[in-house]
């Protein structure tokens, strides 16, 4: 096998722990043999326990002599709750690390030249934009900015509206829209919403679709958003997930109290004027959109407030990828720089 | 040259005459020689002129004997202002008719078997779907149900709004789209707005845009629907081309008085509340969005008033198509049957 094959197989490694690793980033590590053979696979365990190259290793044991590494993220060279990846790396005789990003957190980096300091080849960067947007992308924004990732979602009608003329809502979206979004709340740290959702459409905001390659469903932490009271009998006050309130509209103290708790990855499910704050405020880092192909002609809108009075001071976006989630269209857009 | 690649420069040449052949459709055709050689190409001329397939033959002369000819429609059958298609066809001695789609005319059709039954070879359905939605697209709908075409046409940002929250509306779409839309124009045969777009925009309502081998820009009819006035004074007044206005607001009655005309083709460009009149009662028959890779988070929406109170009455659709039109959204959708 070769090393961009390799490197498949990591990103999917890590992709499969994603939502169970944070602070952590979800990092894959495959281990190549001197003959090119898969002889190892890992990846990040929850906090506190082995980064994916220590467990990649073991899973290599002595036929790591000599092979290669092919890893996500640039292996770490300091001691955190676990010891540097880079002495394991050393220690196991790896001839050759490919890592896909680089470790922007200057504690950790610098794992490239500990590496070829022990006489080990190294190269950076293969499959790089792959990992930046896919596996690594919230846990690298948290890396360099000390925020979690917010992407924002929503749905609406083709004409822009998430909800019709009487308020109902269930349902805009497609099946197939609802249960990637369901999938995806599998993936993130923290699941965001306002207090006025649920009063509104008393969500449950779990996740209700399981993983492939996942025992049972990991739920997320639920945030409500807001200053005023959760109605008693609230679905999120169900013992089926974690839930926090916080009684602040500003963003970043919502963002703080997340840090603070080892979130790294949110989805912002919020209505409008949640989503008009996190916007205004800049603190929208991804939207994805599901856009039924479907009229509506009267409701609201998914976004208010967004701190914009004309045209030419619209909040810009550049789209990363349209495509079709069954009947409806998706679009994953981030911000203009 | 074989039938599939002849029947691409038919098609191509249908297009280039779109919106200029009305009530007559923008038919292609293209004459092989019996060695498979382009030796004619034709397409509609503008109404009372030759057909596409009398076109080409003249351009074939006696090189057709013996040959193909690769043709959009079903040849016609029947003497309207010119003599029908299939005699042509017949004494130019083409040994071999091949058609897109059949014509749905009760008084054109049975081509094919005139054809036939003159000993000459007919096979009907080459890149049938292509022409269907293509080309034929607006003739095929007007020719079935008596009625033009209606493409709704709007812009918005990604979270629904036609303008801002101050009504400034210039420019949510990007240039590229802006282009496409003008280029659009010039193949319809009339534009449709409302009122109050005169009113509020002023919009001249030309095509700016001149299309790839035509001389000149070729304009749409333009139609103001609505009880009130035109101010004096409005663009749509000026004399860059023609304008109707017509005091109603009843879709049926403006597509009446348009079919009358010998319009095919209407490009729907209005604002809401027209556009709500037209999908309340089913006639609009396809829409194009741009959607621009901005948030507004105030300011109107592209459709009121469609006749959907709760959202299981929702007004479906399905996609038809989905692309980038610089760096904005283009779908392309259909009402669901």
């Amino acid at each position: 096998m070769n090393v961009d094959e390799a490197m498949a197989l990591a990103v999917a490694a890590g992709e499969r722990v994603r939502g169970t690793t944070s602070p952590n980033p979800p990092v894959g590590c495959v281990i190549l043999d001197a003959g090119g053979r898969v002889v190892g696979e890992g990846a990040t365990r929850p906090p506190g326990g082995a980064h994916a190259e220590v467990v990649a290793l073991a899973a290599a044991g002595p036929a790591a002599r000599g092979g290669t590494a092919v890893v996500t993220l640039e292996p770490c060279s300091h001691h955190g709750r676990t010891p540097p990846c880079t002495g394991a790396l050393i220690e196991a005789g790896v001839a050759r690390v490919v890592f896909a990003v680089a470790d922007p957190n200057p504690q950790a980096a610098g794992g490239a030249e500990v590496l070829r300091a022990a006489g080990v080849r190294v190269e950076g960067g293969l499959s790089g934009e792959v990992v930046e947007r896919g596996v690594l992308r919230a846990w690298l924004h948290y890396a360099r900015t000390g925020r979690p990732h917010v992407t924002w979602k929503f749905a609406s009608s083709l004409d822009g509206r998430v909800a019709a003329g009487d308020g109902s809502s269930r349902w805009i979206s497609s099946p197939e829209s609802r249960a990637e979004v369901h999938e995806f709340r599998t993936k993130v740290d923290a699941i965001v919403v306002g207090t006025g959702t649920v009063r509104t459409d008393d969500p449950r905001l779990t996740a209700r679709t399981s993983r492939p390659g996942q025992d049972g469903v990991r739920q997320p932490l639920r945030v409500v958003v807001g200053k005023g009271d959760l109605p008693p009998g609230a679905r999120v006050l169900d013992d089926e997930a974690e839930t926090m309130h916080l009684r602040t509209h500003d963003p970043d103290v919502v963002l703080g109290a997340l840090a603070a708790r080892g979130v790294v990855d949110v989805l912002l499910e919020g209505g409008p004027t949640l989503a008009g704050a996190f916007t205004a405020a800049g603190r929208v880092d991804r939207v994805l959109a599901y856009l039924a192909p479907k009229f509506l002609g009267d409701g609201p809108q998914a976004l208010r407030d967004a701190g914009v009075s004309t045209v030419t001071d619209a909040v810009g976006l550049v789209v990363e990828q349209v495509s079709m989630c069954g009947p409806d269209v998706r679009v994953s857009a981030v911000p203009a720089r």
